[in-house]
This record gives C-alpha cells, sequence and structure tokens, in this order.
C-alpha cells in the first residue's frame, strides 16, 4: 500500500503550477499540506473501485488526486484560527503556522480549484472521455459544497457548546466526512463505467466505513497519544465538541464500528472482482491507531 | 441593462439550495454576497460575447452564473480580517461583519464550489453540450486557480508596503482581475461554439477593458466620495498599496484608460454582428464613477 501513496503523492504533485518568483509561496504552501502525509483514504478508494468495476488505476488517478485535492484543502481551511484553530496537523505544524494565515486561505482555495482543473485535465479525458470528466467534476462540486463537506462544517460550527444527539451527529458527519468518501467511491465507478447496481454496492459500502471512520476518530482522541495522533489528544472535549464517544461511550463505539465495517464488507458481494483489498482497507481503517 | 442585471441575479438565486435548519445560515450567507449588487461585468461579458458569436444569452447564463459566483467569492475572502479586513463592500457591511468569519470562509468557498457544480448542471449541458461545459469548467479552473486569480492575490499580499513599477503591477493585475475578465469573454465564446479568431479578438477585447478596470478602480479610489464608491475611499494609500494612480498620476491614468478602451473597441471589428452594446459597455466602465 505504500508503493500506491507514493504514487498518489508523485501525481498530486504533477498538477501544481511552477514555482516562480511571483506565486512560489502560495504553490509551496499548496505542496507543503499535499505532501504532509495523511493516510490517502480518498484516493486508495477511487483506484480500488475503478480496478473493482473492471476500470483501470491510472485512468482514475486524476480523480483520485482530484478529491484528495478537496480533502486537503478543507484540512487547510479547517485549522485555521476563525475555524478550529489547530497548531498541528499529522504531527506537522498547520498551514498558517508556516506561511501565515493570508497565504493558507489562498493555497486551500487553490487546491480545491486545482482539484477541478485535474479532473478536467486533457490528461483526464484522454485517459477517461469528455462524459466521464464532467460526471466527475458534477460529484466533487455536489460532495465538497454546502449540500455536502461545507454544510457539515457549518453544522459542526454551530454545534460547538451545545449538546447534540446521535442523530445530528450522524447527519453532520455524513456532510462533513461521508460527502466526500461516498464522493471517492462513486469517482472510482465513474472512471471504470460501472452499472447502476455496482454504484449502489460503492456508495454503501463507502456510507459505512464513512460512519465508521468517524467513530474510530472519535475514539483515538481519547485512548491515543498525541505522538501517534500527530495532533493533541482530547482536543475535541476541549473544543467543546459532542462526539460519538462522548455520548455513547467507547465499548458502544467499538461494538457499532465493527458493525458498520461488517456491513461495508457486506455491501462488496454484488461484486464478481475479487475484493479482498476493499475488505482489507476496511479493517485497516477500524484498527488503525491514528 | 438593469433588466438584465436583474435577470442574472435571478438565475444566480436558482443554483442556490435550499434554506433548511441545517445549513440555513450558510446559504443565506452566499445569497448575501450573490445580491449585494455589483456591476456584474462579468456575466454581462459571457452573455454579450455567446451574443456576438452567434451563441444565446439562455445557454450562457449558466456560465454567466458560475463566473459571477468565483468573483464573489473572490470578494467574500478578500474582505476578510486575515486578508483586507474590510468591514464595507458596495455600501454594505461585507460577509463576514454580517455572518462571522467562519461562515463567511465557508460562504465563498461554497460560491466557488458551486461555480462547478452550475456549469457542469443537467442545465448547462442541456443548453450547451457536454464538451462546452467540460471546456468551461477547465477555463473557470484555470482562470481562478494558482496561476490565475489566486496567484494575483499572493503577489498582491506580498506587495503590500513595498514599492513596486509599473510592470509589477501590470502582472499582478492581469492574474488577479484580469485572468476572470477573460475568462468570461472566452466562456460567453465556448458557449456560441466561437471560431479561433472570434475567441482571440474577444481576449484582446477583455484584456484591454482588464487593464482600464483597474486603473479606474485605482483613480475611483482618490477622486469618489465614500458615498458613491459604496466603501471608504483612500483605502489604497492607507493599506500602503501602490496603485497606477499613485505611480503615474491621474491625468496619465485618464490617458491609459482611455486607450485601453480604444483598443478594446477596435479590437472588435473581427466581428460581423453589431458590436454595440460591448462598446458602450467598454465606454461605461471607463466613465464609471464607482
Amino acid at each position: 500500500m505504500s508503493d500506491k501513496k507514493l504514487n498518489i503523492e508523485k501525481e498530486l504533485l504533477s498538477y501544481l503550477p511552477e514555482k516562480d518568483e511571483l506565486i512560489g509561496n502560495l504553490v509551496s504552501s499548496m505542496e507543503y499540506s499535499l505532501t504532509a502525509g495523511g493516510k490517502r483514504v480518498r484516493p486508495m478508494l477511487v483506484m480500488e473501485f475503478a480496478k473493482l468495476c473492471g476500470g483501470s488505476e491510472e485512468a482514475a488517478m486524476p480523480f483520485a488526486c482530484a478529491i484528495e485535492m478537496i480533502h486537503t484543502y478543507s484540512l487547510i481551511h479547517d485549522d485555521l484560527p476563525c475555524m478550529d484553530n489547530d497548531d498541528l496537523r499529522r504531527g506537522k505544524p498547520t498551514n498558517h503556522k508556516v506561511y501565515g494565515e493570508a497565504c493558507a486561505l489562498l493555497a486551500g482555495s487553490g487546491l480545491l480549484t486545482l482539484a477541478f482543473e485535474a479532473a478536467s485535465s486533457e490528461r483526464a479525458v484522454s485517459l477517461n472521455s469528455t462524459e466521464k470528466c464532467l460526471a466527475a467534476v458534477r460529484v466533487l462540486s455536489e460532495a465538497a459544497g454546502a449540500v455536502g463537506m461545507l454544510g457539515g462544517q457549518i453544522i459542526d460550527l454551530e454545534s460547538e457548546g451545545k449538546s447534540v444527539d446521535i442523530d445530528h451527529l450522524k447527519i453532520m458527519d455524513a456532510k462533513k466526512t461521508g460527502a466526500l468518501i461516498i464522493a471517492a467511491a462513486k469517482l472510482g465507478c465513474i472512471s471504470a463505467g460501472a452499472s447502476k447496481e455496482q454504484i449502489d454496492a460503492a456508495v454503501s459500502y463507502a456510507e459505512n466505513i464513512g460512519l465508521a471512520f468517524q467513530i474510530v476518530d472519535d475514539m483515538l482522541d481519547i485512548t491515543s497519544s498525541t505522538e501517534e495522533l500527530g495532533k493533541p489528544v482530547g482536543s475535541d472535549s476541549e473544543n467543546e465538541k459532542s462526539t460519538y464517544a462522548a455520548l455513547l461511550g467507547l465499548d458502544e463505539c467499538r461494538k457499532i464500528s465493527e458493525e458498520l465495517t461488517e456491513n461495508a464488507v457486506k455491501a462488496l458481494e454484488v461484486f464478481e472482482n475479487d475484493t479482498e483489498t476493499l475488505k482489507k482497507f476496511a479493517y485497516y481503517l477500524l484498527r488503525r491507531e491514528n
């Protein structure tokens, strides 16, 4: 899997413009966050679903890069002082701590914009088709927009300091993290020209691992060490955020995240090709320690 | 022209998602800036070039909306405390003054994302074609990205408090405001299926009015009243920004902006259809008082 991560990173960087004298700092700031590690969950999903549906990693790669750019932009903006005001991300200083707030703001927007450039690029079209690329743009813009990820972020902001229930938390997370994870699965299917049945199964897998992912995140915020996590533990309770762990307790969280992972694996049954990688991936996300 | 502006506004709002209980504030914040007035220069250009090249206003409208969304997002983010920290825009409190910084940040990103949703929407495809819509996405993402508008913004930020020369200013403005104005002209051509010669002429017109527009802006920052301008006059010199007016003086600025406008009008000569509206538009931008 680490080979694949290196491939993704190399490809991500290939879309960045040249670091000339004038815009060099902006491009460096975009590069800093693109290469700051990360599990590459979303691009992995794009490529695995592409292969599972008879497509190729290579063709799916521009879409994989696009969704990782959007994810990275959301982290940069999320860390800004007016949002979560975080100093540390994946064990490194956050973007605005290194490049300043203004540059971090622009770098985030630059990555969001670059995602659409990647998905509509000549390379993307030649490996897929005009139709598939436009479908990818549509999926990306809906998932990243006000009804998707940004909607989740506003709900998150407005929930701070309030006690919210599980249903509220689920709706928030379905938008905040779920939307992009589901989009990743769809993008793989789009690249491969998958059937309606395959797309539905991919969405079901993604919905289940998406929620499991968030619940595990909440648990790690309590059980992990700062070193393992790459950011201060306990930041959720410090920010007065309602979390699954706080509302349900660790035991119940463990049980539910396992059930969700089983559901995800079950959703893969409709595929005729080998689903071993996606099964392993679901369990890896469940058992991860950061 | 005011009828057209109303049409554009109505269409802009049609792309916003429903204001439900959860994301209502985010959508209101996006709506607030979309309807906060403005000259609608970019959408006008899209539609006029579409008509000039044998297309229709109706077909060009989704692209016109997309570029106005991107322009509006850039204003919201530009006004944020970490950028220009402006309290007033077009005579109204800036977005973050009304909705708070976090919501304004998300609203800006929401409008950027919505632009790509509009350009790739079913409506856009049915009025144009998949090919034209993907070409529009490509033009929009390049113009709005790090080599375009965002590049201009980082140059602007890094130039503050420094004395820069005219060439530096021109490069900055070609990116910061020029890129979107040129993109607007291109989008109209794309919608109409224009020829290479027509696109080149449209780009030349846009380049010339784009620079004239910026020079007139600089002049108005000195000569206008706060009431006319809708924001405090003299904010450029207060922010220690090098401007054309400061570097060249008002008389030279007037001369150059007139020459650029003449060049723009001259570029229209290759078109066989009636170019009266675009000619008037160039002079309107030259002689405006806000």
